[in-house]
């Protein structure tokens, strides 16, 4: 055995965390290497999740003339029958993109790249199966940002095809026309959208009685009508008790537990993930993961081993792209002793749904539960000349403020762009603005950010 | 003659400055009442400005897939021929139900709207030509809110189809293949692009020798190499000495001061716009027009006689349908005691062209002539994973802050959204903070709003 190459610090794992704090040391003119699975470089988020997937949405709302569908009528597609392929096509261009643009980053910043599955030996040996033959990397700090793999249910029998996790929707051979989604997460809620903008009768199984609680309740309420009206049927407070495929044909049923039997012509199963800090033999080092593979953390993404740091989806929640890139940039600090501000405590969420949701700070159930007296000022897409050209009449935004003081507490948006005017709202939150920065503002016009003006001044007229 | 109907506001115009003036007036409790041309509720804005143009932006780049060659290359187009009418089925749609929209907020309001062309008899009575006859209109204050028409040059034979101006262009009957555009201020240079866009050869014709000069000079040269991609051809520093149609055939010429003459299906003369000031009598209550048809108010857009204010474009720079807006909220404040902050210094700008383009704060030429050391951080749109979703691998956005403090004092970009996520650097700005908040910042993944914190930290790494 050759010798074992030493960095000040090895990454296990090239997800939007990894990434980071791999550029990070290297800007600190640190020795590092990163170390991920065979034509994995990028993680799980630019090969199976957050890439794909955001760039089959792009895909779909662009072939199905999806906002079009204002003018034109509701049966209105651009393309007669999308493909698999013509949604592929665009999501293999991207993820390729996606890979080289981190493989020159990284190697612009010269980290070393290894691939291979690394396990720990000591707190600063990992012993790495790649795919040519065994070999060692040796760290000064090692961070674990080994990410998450779909959760399987036990007794569900997946086949890739018509039972499918959601790591493998952007391999199936061909459109559902009917589908069942178990698990009305983020993700498995994003995909439900997907395939019933394409057209696809969707059921959407959950076992709790309610989606989203983390969100305003009036935007989730605004995303099942909406869904409600592509189709979808929403089986809330049900649980599955058995998956399969039909005998004597080419379906799929799930049974529940309240007698119903649903078919369809594929199954997602998307109940939550699990991270996999339960492959690193983490024993070796005196570390042990929860029972869904998490590795335990204190606020500097350092774990109970000083030299071992763990950020990104491995850590548990928020479980972000967003989020995760931070836990990196903030890990790669810390660990070689530059002190940095901690992750905000703002942080914005962005659901990808077709309608997309988006909300910053602090939603009506909080304030309430807070007794915080607080008013609501909100703008109609409708309202909107820029939201009327793109098509898009049922959107949103909902700014909370406080009474007394004016002072900005929440945005919360559903529809077009929510994703991207949600940051205005989070700036003026975190500088500790009030509503009447909106009314006194200019906005371009025609924009979706003129949303803003027109929810402050509803909510000032409310006083 | 019935009685003179007598109001606490009467307000000449209902474009933006005028229905925000109403609007505020009528929530103050005041008797108001809006005098517009008949079927113009929603003022030039809404039937042959901003809504039809930016409308017809929209429906361009969606019928000719415009960001989707990217993904299938230049030649691509979702229509294979797209139509007058193809575009006119849009704009006619939109215009008509911003028309409602803006009826049913001032109904809404209790604002009276009468039809008809207003001149001044004397500072409280305007003479009414009705389309079923003239009538007297009576206010205690009166705004003027005419707008603008474009500006005719001499000797220039309109015919409204081959040689026309910017508010015929929605009336079209073909679309031209090749174009002459004379004029590159804003507008000349959206409907410039927007037939470059729809594939037709242009030629622009500007007297002088430079565009935009308020637009930071990168960002200018990214929009003339992008025009130049699409086929577009400058002819800067030269001057049109006539105009007209060949005799032998359907072509119209321009013939220029160098000797050089072109030629074109159609040519549009964007060359400035004229106030309508010149058309209210304004000698009757003692007050003149500049020779552009302008009015001149104070801070307060009170003019020389104090009942009288006015506001929009009328008033001239920057004559955007957002600081007009913001003009007749303030006016309609003021004129009845009610003390409002003045419309904010920190105004952005976005230019509609294709690719858009926006900026808010100092440009580099700006902060160089006031010898402010500043630092510059660029985002790359090739960079983000949401712009290359989009098919803009083109874009950018950059920041200016001064080195020594890190304080934002100009955002500038080009590409999808630009007018959208201007708005959020303008709130850092006004809020005196620095490049380290989008550093610090959480952001949604994949937006194009993730540029800010990609320019910050290639700013901060140039420290």
């Amino acid at each position: 055995m050759g010798e074992t190459p030493y960095y000040d610090l090895v990454v296990i794992g090239s997800g939007p965390a990894g990434q980071k704090a791999a550029v990070c040391a290297a800007k600190l003119r640190k020795r590092v290497a990163v170390i991920d699975r065979p034509r994995m470089v990028g993680g799980v988020s630019v090969h199976t999740g957050t890439i794909p997937s955001k760039t089959l949405r792009e895909a779909i709302l662009y072939l199905t003339g999806f906002a079009e569908r204002t003018f034109y009528g509701r049966d209105y597609s651009l393309k007669d029958k999308i493909s698999v392929q013509d949604l592929a096509f665009r999501v293999t261009g991207l993820v390729e993109r996606e890979t080289q643009i981190i493989r020159a980053q990284l190697k612009r910043n010269e980290i070393a790249i290894f691939e291979g599955s690394a396990r720990f030996r000591d707190p600063h040996t990992l012993d790495v199966e790649g795919p040519t033959g065994p070999f060692t990397l040796s760290g000064e700090r090692i961070l674990i940002a080994c990410g998450t793999r779909p959760a399987h249910g036990d007794g569900i029998p997946f086949d890739g095809q018509r039972i499918l996790d959601t790591d493998q929707m952007h391999r199936i051979d061909r459109l559902p026309r009917t589908a069942i989604v178990v698990g009305s997460g983020v993700i498995g809620l994003e995909f439900a959208s997907f395939l019933a903008a394409l057209g696809a009768k969707v059921t959407l199984i959950e076992q709790r009685s309610t989606i989203l609680d983390f969100v305003d309740q009036e935007i989730v309420q605004a995303l099942t009508y909406h869904l409600r009206a592509l189709g979808m049927t929403f089986r809330l407070g049900e649980k599955v008790t058995s998956v399969g495929i039909e005998p004597d044909r080419d379906r799929v049923f799930a049974e529940l537990e309240s007698g119903k039997r649903v078919q369809g012509d594929a199954l997602l199963y998307a109940v939550g993930r699990q991270a996999n800090g339960d492959r690193l033999n983490l024993a070796a080092v005196g570390l042990e993961p929860d029972s869904r593979g998490r590795v335990k953390v204190n606020a500097s993404f350092q774990t109970a081993v000083p030299n071992i740091y763990a950020a990104g989806d491995v850590i548990g929640f928020p479980a972000l792209a967003s989020t995760s890139m931070e836990q990196g940039r903030l890990a790669g600090n810390h660990m070689f002793g530059v002190s940095v501000s901690q992750v905000p405590e703002l942080i914005p969420y962005g659901i990808y749904t077709i309608p997309e949701i988006s909300m910053v700070g602090q939603t009506e159930e909080m304030l309430t539960a807070a007794k915080i007296r607080y008013e609501v000022g909100v703008a109609k897409y409708a309202e909107l000349a820029k939201s009327l050209m793109l098509g898009d009449e049922d959107g949103m935004l909902k700014l909370l403020f406080e009474r007394k003081t004016l002072k900005l507490l929440g945005v919360h948006a559903i529809g077009e762009r929510a994703t991207e005017i949600i940051h205005i709202g989070q700036a003026v939150i975190c500088f500790g603005g009030t509503i009447e920065y909106f009314r006194d503002a200019v906005f371009n016009y025609p924009t979706l950010a003129e949303a803003y003006k027109v929810a402050a001044l509803d909510g000032l007229n409310k006083l």
